[in-house]
């Protein structure tokens, strides 16, 4: 990964330096920044790319915008909807070994992803990390999920969960620190989340969980704060030291990676876990350095993929 | 305490050889079994008893069985129901720090500690124990609940926990080992025992269960065996080495009662925790070893009692 600044991002990503790009499917980007986003990461040797869409379309928005696709292969796909299925199949073929988001709606996109014959699902559930870039925090944050799980039963938990630890991993952390968060730091049987939480933390010191270390229920300061921790008596080595938060239910999860947005300026990269491979998923009003960090996160995970996944890439 | 032998019983209980008898209202003993248990605990010089029933009756149970009643008192109470609220009335007015049940219904017993204006009502939960004596286990075993609480909620197994890890330190125990039962190991949504289990876990760690070191879920097997829990992969200060077995409902603990009592040979004896005093429930099966640790474990719970209750006894 080239160099785009000394955050704490390009620390936690810069593995990336080492490695080759991975091939791509960047699915129906047919808007400027989509575009534009996938070039800038080509650029940087992180991805190539193949773009999947209008072929017509995708050459007259880069000659407009002065984008230089170079000798990127560009297959035609009809609409959006062909463009997913054709992405997929890419994938499957063990043509690509990653999913970039274009100008299509994400549902849509996921539709051909958790299809049940043609799609990329795999044993586990999908869920979405944001890596966040906190100015006031000393690392890093994962927050998940906090785009794709509305209502989260245990089970799918245990999922969100392990999908965020070994994304950790791919970044080379060894057993990161995972804080469940709840409204309190106490079980309570009127709080299914409290509940959920201490049954995480068992199932992590049973094996049901591997690779990271639990702790919770966490209310948000003692789950950031070892001092406030320590004021209600919990001494956890998670406390005050999370590279991961997992959110109770998409509410929280969502408000809390917004709240960190806008308020404590973070910078958020978006990723879709749990399927064969990783999915690059920025939006529009994503700053570069978190497109870019989207990017080495999903390539870190697929080098990560390719030691453990019976899917060789065949490129 | 006498010498009744040199077990594992007599061993935990032994601290009571320097205690003073505690006065201990018996209630209803209007059968030989129960007026000579308590009989044999005074002799033993546990318990200072005060006999409330039909006087007449006791009397002349006593002279018809060869007993020797010496110099305690007897409070005339025309019925069972009234010797219950008479005897709970006396350790309401600090008469008595000690329940004995005698031959009334365990029920009408529990009614008079119970009720709402007049009984003997804690914050806690009422629970039952039981102390075992397994001749193939290493230590006493407290078994709970396996007599009174049905299906108990996680609220009410944090106090039948919590009441007997204070039983269990008033045996000198200082961090007694809690097995939480269930019928796995791991954390199963459709378990439900197995989620409170991980909960309570967690809640001792948050010190909303105070005194214990706590493991679960535990199937009975890697609960008991240390080597059963390895080959599981558990890796758990409490298995093996329990103090404490925590069941998962009524049905599990008595059947677990039952079975240790019947085909291992087990000695049980019978304790109500959680009202303000402890209540010996022995039955007319016990044995008198187990009767007489009964009487002992009270006593030592009346003793531990003394130092943490506001109601010192007026005797």
């Amino acid at each position: 990964m080239a160099e785009t600044g000394t955050g704490k991002y390009e620390q936690l990503l810069s593995r990336t330096a080492k490695m080759t790009p991975v091939v791509t499917a960047v699915v129906h980007p047919c808007e400027h920044s989509a575009l534009a986003g996938a070039v800038e990461a080509a650029a940087l040797k992180l991805i190539t790319p193949i773009y999947v869409g209008p072929a017509a379309r995708i050459t007259e928005l880069a000659r407009k915008g002065g984008i230089d696709l170079g000798s990127a292969e560009i297959i035609d796909a009809e609409h959006s909807h062909a463009a997913a299925s054709k992405s997929v199949a890419l994938v499957r073929e063990g043509r690509a070994e990653l999913l970039m988001k274009g100008s299509l709606h994400t549902d849509e996109l996921l539709g051909a992803v958790v299809a049940r014959e043609s799609g990329l699902r795999t044993g586990r559930r999908i869920s979405h990390a944001f890596l966040m870039d906190v100015p006031t925090y000393h690392k890093v944050l994962v927050v998940t999920d906090a785009a794709i799980s509305i209502a989260p039963t245990l089970e799918d938990k245990v999922d969100i969960c392990q999908n965020a630890i070994e994304l950790a991993h791919a970044f080379g952390l060894e057993r990161p620190k995972v804080a469940i968060l709840a409204a309190v730091e106490t079980v309570n049987s009127k709080m299914p989340a409290t509940i959920d939480a201490a049954a995480l933390c068992k199932m992590a010191e049973r094996g049901q969980i591997k690779g990271g270390l639990l702790d919770g229920p966490l209310a948000f300061d003692n789950a950031i704060s070892k001092e406030a921790a320590r004021t209600k008596g919990i001494d956890s080595e998670v406390a005050g030291d999370p590279d991961i938060l997992l959110a109770p239910d998409l509410e929280a999860g969502n408000i809390l990676a917004k709240i960190l947005t806008f308020l404590a300026r973070a910078d958020a990269a978006g990723l879709v876990l749990g399927a064969r491979v990783p999915i690059i998923l920025t939006s529009r009003a994503d700053s570069v350095r978190a497109r870019i960090a989207s990017c080495a996160a999903a390539v870190l995970a697929a080098h990560a993929r390719r030691k453990s996944d019976v899917i060789a890439p065949k490129v």
